[in-house]
């Protein structure tokens, strides 16, 4: 079989990861997993999310991955140990890319779930880089159903968008700190006209040593509803090729 | 120990079931239990609200329960049949109750979960009792979430309201679905003047066959994050009392 890389997430969301690598890497294998039958982490405990993510990777440890990323901001910013100590090839997290992102900025928001923003993770990484930067940090909760169920422009996401994101006035940089965020970036741009926005994935992709190895994508989900290909296409930004399998872990 | 019997729901939403049984039988003992891990359900596939819903039920029978209730709306209208061969106590499920509620109306409304209208559930149960109704379904997949956030009044669950019920006008009666809809029966209420609200939980508590064993109550989530306690008081309409305590399933 060919080499590949493996990329966990909670759910969908971590396909906008997947879209980053694909433009960056063409041809790079990928084997995805999403824990659709529990997302979203979130919204969770720091000891559900580490245990969560490392059954994701030791999953796909098992699928023979040559490496593994993990797509989803709020198991990075609370399992990457975890996840290193319990497989033995290379992981990736999104947060350390992420803040590279903001380089140059004086004045950084960051948004994400509670529980990455309720970790730290993202200002601690700023402050290794850039650190005289102002950074603002918000949990944007509402965010992530919302775009679930397709609310990506209209009314109700702008104004969920506009309560959420208040406090980001001013802001140079802003981090989407949640693989969902990248989808609406123009209904944030509308209300921060002006911003940098920083796609963790998209940094991620710059930097990462991916290979065009060719050979079939996997898709396995932990759960598959008859509306996940919609949803899926929705982040991929195009359409969902490969093998697609329900798994249980 | 005290007979008492078992309640359990996706997660906290099933603490407005237990308000409508303890209004009517103080002294019941309960044991509830929240998959907070894994909620929301009605976003899931039926294979995995099966199984899920089981795996609560047989939690419940290992902790000597007398009977159990199924509080979510979700789990009800798909596992209600494997929760009864699974368990060797009595078994209440919460749709055929809401159904009642609806006796003597014509024009009817439900809004649930994705799932739960999916399955085609409550039109099933309120035909057999109320065969000439005119009924319409909507899934309202946006509320779980904003109620979850605490968005119980103001602009943003107005509108997601709004958006969500707007082909109910004309009910006489409408089914609030879902365990967390009854919190926002005053915002449906103002969009839907004169519509007679059901909560499937006191239909069940008015003809459940309770006791008042008294002891102590036991609450048990398969996870506990900091706002736990906030979130399921909002859903109680009081105090948690009794033992509380985070288990695997």
């Amino acid at each position: 079989m060919n080499r590949c890389v493996g990329v966990f997430d909670s759910g969908l969301g971590g396909l906008t990861v997947v879209k980053e690598l694909k433009k960056k890497w063409p041809g790079q294998r990928i084997i995805y997993l999403g824990d659709t039958a529990r997302v979203p982490y979130g919204t969770r405990s720091p000891e559900v999310i580490k245990k969560f993510a490392v059954e994701c990777a030791r999953f796909l440890e098992g699928k023979k991955v040559d490496k593994i990323i993990i797509a989803c901001n709020t198991a990075s910013a609370y399992a990457f140990g975890e996840v290193r100590a319990a497989v033995s090839v290379p992981a990736w997290e999104v947060i350390s890319y992420g803040a590279k992102g903001t380089r140059g900025s004086k004045k950084i928001g960051v948004i994400g779930t509670r529980a990455t923003i309720g970790s730290g993770r993202y200002e601690e990484e700023i402050k290794k880089i850039n650190p005289g930067a102002e950074i603002k940090s918000a949990a944007t909760p509402l965010l992530v159903p919302l775009v679930e169920e397709g609310e990506t422009s209209g009314d109700l996401i702008e104004m969920a968008v506009g309560k959420s994101i208040a406090g980001m006035a001013g802001a140079e940089t802003l981090i989407l700190g949640c693989t969902h965020y990248p989808v609406i970036a123009p209904v944030i741009k509308k209300q921060l006209p002006g911003v940098k926005l920083v796609n963790p994935g998209e940094e991620l992709a710059r930097e990462w040593p991916g290979e065009n190895t060719g050979g079939e994508d996997e898709y396995y989900f932990t759960d598959m509803t008859d509306r996940y290909v919609r949803v899926a296409e929705m982040f991929l930004g195009g359409k969902l090729t490969g093998k697609a399998e329900r798994i249980q872990l």
